[in-house]
């Protein structure tokens, strides 16, 4: 049985920057599963109203449609037990905080950070969507958000400091191998990677070690996306 | 053989504090192991030399000094492996995030709200001690800190969010049961609920109904530690 992924895709279909697209890629790379990935844009949401919902990533399998990234994993290791993202059912709980603190906290200031590399980079049926979403959001126009962005960059690396204190005391935030847990960090850096030539992060920095041990994870599976810039 | 536990203590020595040690004491509970909690002061650094460092919770567990609540943790599960605090190896690695976040992000914004508080509940040979080293760690004086806690209330609540989530997608840190990933966070509440009268959490909030499941935990362990105020 083949397995599809709906992915959003940039004005070039071939590159992928979505954050949590990159957290399901990097999850069926550790499954080694074989997926098509279908390029998808903000716009065709009846392409994947099968899921009940209108974001991506989105995975078939079958019969079923699954929707967002931390259910599509729950999916995964349900369904491929083989080589688990989560070794037990306390882990998973476990992860589910920095998942969370990922999406709401990190993503906020990375998004600041790219935004105007991102709108550049997006197909353009999709920045009238793509425009009035994030400015509704942010409560601010793009371009209010890009100018801030220089200011603001300090702050990122403060709020990164967690992670950079857990890379310290182990090699992944799965412990001596990544898990899941990896991947939902990991998905944050390849969006801002892929879509901005702005470098986040200090060469020194054991975030910055991390990366490159993800980049050349699986065969190289993120590092084959081509870098912005 | 007899456990013991140097527990930072007030000036009133049963009143027992620090978020560090709550994590110890709850990690206990729920090993169900009995241990002497010794009552112990920031100045008594002697009393614990041979931990190799002067901060606490110490566990002194027949000839082994054990400092640092994490390591603690580690100890007794590997020592008493019945009632594990981590289910698998995986799940250890993953609340190291949660514990790291809680010490360097959460700790700072609680102790501002409670420093007033806090330095009138200490004993009064500890007030030297802890004027200098806290006035040291914010760069400015203990008054300063205390004045700015109301200005500083809605980033502490705007903060907890991905905390509050989590709870929202299930019961504990740990998922269906409490793990030592509840007790790293229980701590810094359980430090604000014994120091100070001042109420960080709003009634709705799933963290306080979160809250109060672990006060009722182990026989009410930490409700029978009286509240401020």
């Amino acid at each position: 049985m083949s397995l599809k992924v709906y992915e959003l895709a940039a004005a070039d279909p071939a590159i992928r920057f979505s954050p949590h697209c990159w957290r399901t890629r990097m999850a069926i790379a550790h499954k080694g599963l074989e997926v098509d990935y279908l390029p998808w844009r903000f716009t065709e949401k009846e392409r994947i109203q099968a899921s009940g919902q209108g974001l991506v990533p989105v995975l078939v399998d079958g019969e079923a449609w699954v929707a967002d990234s931390g259910t599509i994993a729950d999916h995964l290791d349900r369904r491929y037990p083989d080589r688990p993202l989560f070794a037990c059912p306390q882990s998973r709980a476990h992860a589910r905080f920095l998942e969370t603190w990922v999406s709401r906290v990190l993503h906020p200031q990375i998004l600041r950070q790219i935004i105007g590399d991102l709108f550049t980079l997006i197909d353009a049926g999709d920045k009238a969507y793509f425009r009035e979403s994030r400015e509704k959001r942010f409560g601010t126009t793009l371009e209010a958000l890009s100018e801030g962005a220089d200011a603001a960059l300090p702050a990122l690396k403060a709020t990164l400091d967690p992670l950079r204190a857990t890379l310290e005391a182990q090699p992944f935030f799965g412990g001596e191998a990544s898990s899941y847990a990896d991947y939902a960090v990991f998905g944050a850096f390849q969006w801002a990677r892929v879509s901005s030539p702005k470098e986040l992060l200090d060469a020194g920095d054991p975030i910055t070690a991390w990366r490159e041990r993800m980049l050349d994870a699986f065969d190289g599976e993120a590092r084959a996306m081509p870098a912005r810039g």
